[in-house]
């Protein structure tokens, strides 16, 4: 079975705020990929299992936000699988509180081969990932 | 005499960096916010002076990647005012390692006033802000 | 009833990872936190309540680290009071994984008044704190 | 010439601070780090060379906290080697803005060798970091 999306839940910690009293916008892009970690996690994968030579750096990622979080609130991050292709995977995050939605992103990680030294090399997906994760709605 | 752009130095710092040995992507964020404010103080004014009511939450940010920084390497960071309305100013980022593109971004902050309790109410720049920023190009 | 410790079950982020590969030591002292408010929480507290007068700085904080933590690794963080003067508490930190000790730490918060414009004074525990927390042992 | 100290130069950034309005202080830590590195750039060598298998986890790191320091203020982080032994350092640091103390702190790394897998020994500093640093006052 295919794994498409992860209900990650959360409150916002101390040290996530800033002197706004509301979390740091940059925080939400860890928040994603906390969401994304856990659900490569509930379909059985490591995003960087120990000694692996494969690696999911990003190309692009966004967030459009909406209302603040505050500390100690208690938030849900939904983070989809929106497209998937040979060497890709797109990501799709929804922030709410309770019923109000927080913010909206998307981010891409290109999947690449880590040579030592250090440089890297963009590949195919694994077939033992790509058999574990689907595009939602696939 | 109004400003549209600052150009930021900045060495990568070892608690920047992950386990893949580069920077992790959250802190381009870090670095577009840090040439914003230089740019703010480089214009005589401040994002957050004491006391103030005035706020600058973001309302969107995102970044494209093309290759990643290490430790220790010494980039820039272009930030830019792309446009300004009457509540909001849009940002352009470049980074920059010599000539290597590392990142491009862009990001919107919105004017609020901050209300004691913590709520915020989008408003018109204020008048010793908007007379000394100005879009690029302008 | 009075609360004297916590224990806090947590999984090591990626971005709380290094270069080295392991997560880097600054982390420990927000794990410390983590688990400190979750007490107060645990005790029917926030360290932080919206519009509160009272703080909570740190005087002091170490760690002394014995082992690394890794990616994905789970641990657990014991934090214990273990004194409390008229105007501070101390507490001290066990991180484990498992049965190996990662991590031991103390650190100590000073009550604090805080006014407006943000100056900072030390203040007694108000009483219904104090009825809430008790030093381990007691 | 051997070096024995760095001063540092630094501004507060915005997220820094937490709702508090003021510095973080799970930050210190790494402003400590920021000057020791410093301090080894000074001296002509990396604490993270590329393809090195030498690291320097920390053993322990403590701070005392005197005064807060907030955003957009200009600070000093003074780093000290206080004692070398074969196979580690510890340093000393006073954090200072103008002629206020903000915080003193001490941390001590070690030298290991890091092996493929991750596991890391202890061993001797190698000669060529040894000829460079040496403890203030000796």
């Amino acid at each position: 079975m295919k794994l498409s999306e992860f209900r990650l839940k959360r409150r916002v910690q101390f040290y996530e705020t800033d002197l706004a009293g509301v979390v740091h916008f940059s925080w939400y892009y860890r928040y994603a990929e906390e969401a994304e970690h856990a659900l490569w996690r509930a379909a059985g994968l490591s995003i960087a299992p120990p000694g692996g030579e494969i690696g999911w750096p990003r190309v692009s990622a966004s967030f459009e936000f909406r209302e603040p979080l505050r500390f100690e609130e208690e938030f849900e991050v939904l983070v989809r699988v929106a497209a998937i292709t040979s060497r890709t995977i797109r990501y799709t995050c929804l922030i709410t509180r309770g019923d109000t939605t927080i913010a909206t992103g998307t981010h891409t990680a290109v999947c690449v081969r880590q040579r030592p030294g250090g440089s890297m090399t963009a590949t195919s997906i694994p077939d033992d990932i790509a058999a574990r994760l689907a595009a939602a709605g696939d």
